[in-house]
């Protein structure tokens, strides 16, 4: 059993990929903890900021926390507003970006299979 | 890919099972729609509204999204408080019991393995 009162008791550190922008990773429940298979990350973007614009083979599922966001897919597609209360699954192999569209901070939960946490 | 923008926009079905009182549950990102791995679920529980005191052999992940509430685990030890932003590993085979302690709906995201949705 592990609980976290808040997430924002984990440390954050800055998302250093390219193609990302003003982005904090927390990962708040991962391997270290036991999880049997998936890992539990939360990001943050500033106002203006954005995770990579890209794909790869495993999914995220997404759970809004705070702020105001996109979630950019395929080139053809508008992206898709977030809030608070949405969530989302993004499948493997899907090309995708989150994106703060708005004045204060963009936070959710990003879950992944624990290799790739 | 798959959003919802708000997880109330899913429909909820009361949660039979014994042990329960006044527990919806919703399936909101689940196998229907190729999740790889693992189902997301919604519990909210009604004050007052408690889920069964058991344990299973497959792993809950929680976001609290709402209310006030508590997790009990072993006996012999102090229930957990949880508010929102609080994140839970309940590992396999732990006892468990989620009850809401506040006076408002107390509101959890729940993952489990794909076959336990």
């Amino acid at each position: 059993m592990k609980v976290v009162s808040h997430w924002t008791d984990i440390e954050a550190s800055p998302v250093d990929m390219e193609g990302a922008r003003d982005a904090l990773k927390r990962l708040v429940l991962g391997p270290a903890d036991g999880t049997p298979l998936m890992a539990l990350r939360v990001f943050t973007l500033a106002p203006g900021g954005y995770t990579p614009y890209h794909s790869h083979p495993y999914e995220h599922m997404n759970v809004v926390l705070e702020g105001r966001g996109a979630l950019r897919v395929a080139d053809s597609e508008q992206p898709v507003a977030l809030t608070p209360g949405a969530m989302a699954l993004v499948p493997p192999d899907e090309m995708h970006q989150f994106r703060n569209t708005g004045d204060s901070d963009f936070s959710i939960v990003c879950l992944v299979p624990n290799d790739y946490a």
